[in-house]
């Protein structure tokens, strides 16, 4: 059995609802990326420009700008300010992350683009990482809203955490499932969830919608970054925005590939020990590890737990009020997951 | 005329009187320095604390608790949490861009120790450094104080700008005097501004005396960033707490440096166009541009535009009310330059 038969049973899903729903708000949301990472400084908005003209779906700002209209139906149509900055301070933080993880990770493509620090250099990357954080708690002070402020603040902790863990135990054959779990958590499940909870907040949601759309991004993130890692075995560059291959050819231990030396320990210890642990591998090792990591069924087995998360993002979603944003949250769930089939 | 014989006309200011005054807010702050350093991942605290406990004077927090001290004289023996948290929140701001610029300039010293970035690497010194910066945002949020939030934000985002400039224009001979004191106002004196503006707002100080302690803070950044650009070519390592000279083997640009290159133009400027302008340094090369700096008297004329700041500093200080605290901030101004003598 396998990945695109399991998928066929399940619904595809979409981005495309929710993508035509936000398209106004996403509008206000962009223009407020380009406006605020200007500066006098011509390198800062042309690197920003790099990452953030290469775009992608803009998820982590959408999550917000669809919570501040699902949390209540009085919002479908109204002014949602607050949002509309929270969601490009989010944006903010997600591209602060990709430049310094880049960095990090001496990775070298981004978005289907070659990386930013290796077009203008490590230091740059680094330093306009920072100046995008910045300018992103600078929109969230101009929102006014505390609450908001704080749920960014500790996701950006929490996402820093998470990044140093997985440094360290980036090269670990015995991560266990949960410390993995912990990890992609943090690093990336955390700002889907601070994503959906501060445009909730900021739009005045009550208590019963804010904890469910921070239920609903975080077992999103969750079944996004598990289909990104089953991806990673599975995919092709050009629709993955990124070289197949990546983690492995990082040494950068995944579910799909934990499960893989579990299941062929003592049959491949020699070949995960010399690749993953000692570091020496060739793009044969990847071929063969990625016939490992589908033979064994490691990704059809992340991406059952991958719609796992799905199918409790959208149970958290029932708290909601019935409705078009609703119905386009419950989509995107699956499609978060679909893609990698 | 030498700088020490200008020095000696001058009042040498102290820092003592300061750090007596501040002794128990300060020990609130580090209290807090150290609680909020800890992570459930081992590597942050232990790198945290490699610079924390290092220390130094604790410069910018000590101006955040003056401010907020100097700004009232009820303030003078009350309780001043919100200025605490906001001093912690400005040691953990200096701190990442401490560990970033190091990894930026690849400093081998930083406090009299080796660099973070030299001993766990700079990839944990960039994320460590970005999870300090989300901590001093939650600790902001803690205060409840959007205003002072605010002020911290604009901060790091000038930061960020004036590192990116200094490094795009940082071996570029030249470089107007006017440039680089805009370089090293966003780089250096906005962080020591914000951080008396914020102790200010944070203890409820009347507008004037905000203001006259964001100007205090400016000038007395840029004074001791000045004398820091003399010490480079006039002190030792000993006392410096980094190498003598970092700035010459960076090929950094300083105003000691600009001014030497302008006063030997036509006759040193083979020597210049090689070693910053090529990149090829040797230490020998080392003494030969102190000798220049010295020669010319550019030591001198960067001391004495940094005394010009320490008495603008002094001047804005007139609008607080008379004091000890007061009188502590006046001579903390006289010791920023005198150390360079």
């Amino acid at each position: 059995m396998d990945a695109v038969t399991v998928a066929d049973r399940r619904s595809k899903g979409d981005v495309e609802p929710l993508v035509r729903l936000a398209r106004d708000d996403m509008a206000a949301v962009d223009a407020l990326i380009v406006a605020r990472m200007q500066s006098q400084v011509p390198v800062i908005p042309l690197l920003a420009d790099h990452l953030v003209a290469a775009g992608g779906k803009r998820l982590r700002p959408l999550l917000t700008v669809a919570a501040a209209r699902a949390g209540q139906p009085s919002n479908a149509g109204g002014e949602i300010d607050a949002a509309v900055k929270l969601a490009a301070a989010v944006e903010f933080i997600h591209t602060a992350t990709l430049l310094h993880d880049d960095v990090v990770d001496g990775s070298n493509l981004r978005r289907g683009k070659t990386a930013a620090h290796l077009i203008w250099g490590a230091p740059s990357s680094v330093l306009v990482g920072d100046f995008l954080f910045a300018r992103a708690f600078e929109l969230m002070v101009e929102t006014g809203q505390m609450r908001a402020l704080g749920i960014l603040a500790r996701a950006s902790s929490v996402i820093a955490e998470g990044e140093v863990l997985q440094l360290t135990r980036a090269h670990d054959l015995n991560l266990d499932q949960e410390t993995y779990l912990r990890i992609i958590s943090a690093k990336t499940a955390e700002l889907f969830a601070a994503a959906a909870e501060s445009g909730a907040v900021g739009a005045g949601a009550d208590e019963a919608c804010v904890r469910a759309l921070r239920a609903y991004g975080l077992n999103l993130g969750l079944a996004f970054q598990l289909a990104d890692d089953a991806l990673d075995y599975g995919g092709v560059s050009e629709e993955l925005g990124k070289n197949a291959g990546d983690d492995f050819r990082e040494g950068k231990v995944t579910m799909p590939l934990l499960l893989a030396a579990a299941r062929t320990r003592g049959r491949e210890d020699a070949f995960w020990d010399r690749t993953i642990n000692k570091g020496q591998r060739t793009e044969e090792d990847f071929r063969r590890a990625r016939e490992l990591v589908v033979g064994t069924g490691a990704v059809v087995t992340t991406l059952d737990t991958a719609h796992e998360y799905a199918d409790a993002a959208k149970a958290a979603l029932k708290a909601l009020p019935i409705g078009e944003w609703r119905s386009a949250l419950e989509q995107l769930a699956d499609f978060a997951v679909s893609r990698a089939a």
